[in-house]
C-alpha cells in the first residue's frame, strides 16, 4: 500500500461500496498481506446486514445460470447483491464455456452487482478463511445478498461454504452419480435443495428422491429441508426459490440464526488460534537443529513422522522451561 | 483392542499380508484411535517398497473403470496390488452405478487386491492424513502397487493425492468444463495425463489441447509430463499407460525422487507438529474464562476473530511465564 492509500481510506472505500477500494481489500486479504488483519478488525463491526448465501452442487447442475437469474430477480426487487466465486468451473471465476463468461458480463455491467472470483489454490491463510473474509467485505460495502459459490465436492469445499447462512444444494436430473455423491457428504448442509434443469424428463423423479432422502434426515434446529424444483432456461421455480430463502432467513431471525452463529464463531476463533499459535511455533523449530536431523531420520524410515513431531516438541518444552 | 489382538498381533499380521488385520488397522487410523500412531510407527520402517500411485479426475472420466483394467493387467503381470479410494463418486467405496460396483467385485474376490474406501469426511486426523497412512498399511502389507483415487476438485483432494509418487490426471473427452478446472488447478499435479474413453470422437482434441498445455509448463525435475489416449473399454493404451507408469517410476529412483521425498516429509512432519501443537494448547485455552469472554465479544461485533486470536494467545504467554 502506497501511502496515499491507507488501510483507513481503504476500509472507508469498502464501506461506501466503492468497487475498486472492494477489489483491492479482497486481494489483500486474498494474499493475506500484512494489513489484510487490520482491514477485517475494521469493518468486521459494519458487518452483519447482508444475508450470506451458499451455493453448492456438482460441475454441470447449472449452478451458474441459477445465480445469473436468482440475481436478475433479487435487482428487480432492488436488492444489490454481491457473488464470491470459489468454483474453479464457474464462468464467474474464468472457468466454463464462452457462452456462459458472456452472460455474465451482463451482470458485471450493473453498478449493484459485484462480482469476486477466488483462485482455489496458494492461499497462505487458507481458502476458508479468505472466502469468508471477502464475503465479509462485501457484506460491510453494503450489499444486500451475498451469493458464495462453490463446487460440492471435497471437504475443503464444505468449510468455505459454511461462511453462508443459508446454504443450497443445487442438482441436475439424471446425474446418478452425484445424488450418490450428496448422499455420501452433503446431504446435512443444505438448508434447500434445488433441482435445477427442471424441464428434464427426469425432474420429478430426482425431486422425489432427494424429498425421500430428506425424510430420513433430522430437523435442523426447527427447520426442515425443502427442495424445489427450478428451470434457469424457463425462469420456473426462481420466484418460489427466493421465497423459500427470504423464508430461511427470517427462521434464522427467530434465534436458530443465534446457536448457529455461536458454534462457527468458536470454531473460527479455534482455527485463528491454530495458525497463529502455528506460525509462531513453526518458524523457530523450522530452524532447529533438531528438525534436520528427524528429517534425515524420517527419509531413512528410522523414525515416523508423528514420534518425530512428539520428540521435538518434548525438546521445545524442555527448552521453554530452561528460559 | 481386545487384549488378544494386541497392536504387536496387528502390524505382525499387516506385514503378512492378512485381509482382516489390514482392514482392522486402516479403521484404527481413520478414526484416528489411540492406538493409530503406534502402529504407524511400528510399520513405518517396513513402507516403501510399494510404487504409489494417484489417480485423480472429474467425476464422469472413467477413472473407476480404468483402475479396473490397470489393476487386471498389473494382475496378469504378476503384481499385487491395494486400491485406496477416497473418491465419494467411484464404486470402490460405494458410490456411483450399480453396474460398476458389481464389476468392481471381480476384483475384490481377487486375493492378490486389497480394495478399501476411506469417508471423505469426519477424520478427527484430517483425511489427507488418514489416506497417507492407510498407502502405509497397504504398502507393508507388501502390495507391490498401491493405487489412490481421488475427485480432482478441490484443494483438500490435492493434499491426499500428494501421498502418490506418481500422479495421473484422468479426463474424457467432451468435458469442456473440466479441462478448464484441470487448467485452473491441477495442470502442475499431474506427471501422467490420460484422456480416457478415446473411443469417443473429440478425443484426438482433448490429447493436442492437453498437450499445448502442457508445453507451457515447466518440467517437473527432468520429467516431462505426457498424455497418453486409453479406452477402458476396448483396452486400447493401457498397456502403453503402464509402461509410461513404469518410466516414471524409474525415473523417480534416479535421484527425482530423493527431493520430492524430502520435501513431503517436511510438510508432513510439519503438519503433525501443527496437529499436536494445536490439540495440547487449544484444549487448556478452550476452557478458560477468556475464550467464553472473547466468543461473546465477536458475537456482538465488538471484536473480530483474528484479533481476539491475538489476546488470548497473549494472555496464555503471561501465564505460562508466572509459572
Amino acid at each position: 500500500l502506497t501511502q496515499t492509500t491507507s488501510v483507513q481510506q481503504l476500509v472507508r472505500g469498502v464501506l461506501h461500496g466503492e468497487k475498486r477500494a472492494i477489489a483491492k481489500t479482497i486481494s489483500i486479504i486474498e494474499n493475506n498481506e500484512p494489513e489484510a488483519q487490520k482491514i477485517v478488525s475494521l469493518i468486521y463491526p459494519k458487518t452483519g446486514r447482508a444475508h450470506i448465501v451458499g451455493i453448492t452442487g456438482p460441475p454441470g447442475a447449472g449452478k451458474s445460470t441459477l445465480i445469473e437469474k436468482l440475481v436478475k430477480e433479487l435487482r428487480n426487487r432492488g436488492k444489490t447483491v454481491g457473488i464470491v466465486a470459489v468454483d474453479p468451473t464457474s464462468p464467474f471465476s474464468g472457468g466454463a464455456f464462452l457462452g456462459d463468461r458472456v452472460r455474465m458480463q451482463d451482470l458485471s455491467m450493473d453498478a449493484g452487482v459485484y462480482i469476486r472470483s477466488m483462485a482455489t489454490r496458494n492461499h497462505p491463510g487458507g481458502l476458508a478463511k479468505a472466502t469468508k473474509d471477502a464475503a465479509r467485505v462485501l457484506d460491510a460495502s453494503g450489499k444486500d445478498v451475498v451469493v458464495v459459490e462453490t463446487v460440492g465436492a471435497g471437504q475443503s469445499e464444505v468449510e468455505v461454504i459454511k461462511v453462508a447462512q443459508t446454504i443450497l444444494v443445487v442438482l441436475a436430473p439424471g446425474m446418478g452419480d452425484d445424488i450418490q455423491a450428496i448422499k455420501a457428504g452433503q446431504m446435512e448442509i443444505g438448508d434447500i435443495f434445488v433441482v435445477n434443469k427442471g424441464d428434464r424428463e427426469n425432474a420429478d423423479k430426482a425431486v422425489s428422491d432427494i424429498q425421500a432422502m430428506l425424510e430420513l434426515a433430522p430437523e435442523k434446529k426447527g427447520w426442515k429441508p425443502t427442495v424445489i424444483k427450478t428451470s434457469a432456461l424457463t425462469g420456473e421455480g426462481i420466484a418460489d426459490l427466493l421465497e423459500r430463502i427470504d423464508e430461511h432467513a427470517k427462521h434464522l431471525k427467530k434465534g436458530a440464526h443465534d446457536e448457529r452463529r455461536k458454534e462457527r464463531v468458536e470454531n473460527e476463533l479455534a482455527e485463528a488460534l491454530t495458525q497463529k499459535i502455528t506460525e509462531s511455533m513453526m518458524k523457530e523449530l523450522k530452524q532447529s537443529r533438531e528438525w534436520k536431523k528427524l528429517t534425515e531420520k524420517i527419509l531413512s524410515r528410522e523414525i515416523d513422522p508423528y514420534s518425530a513431531a512428539d520428540r521435538l516438541l518434548e525438546k521445545q518444552l524442555k527448552n521453554t522451561r530452561k528460559h
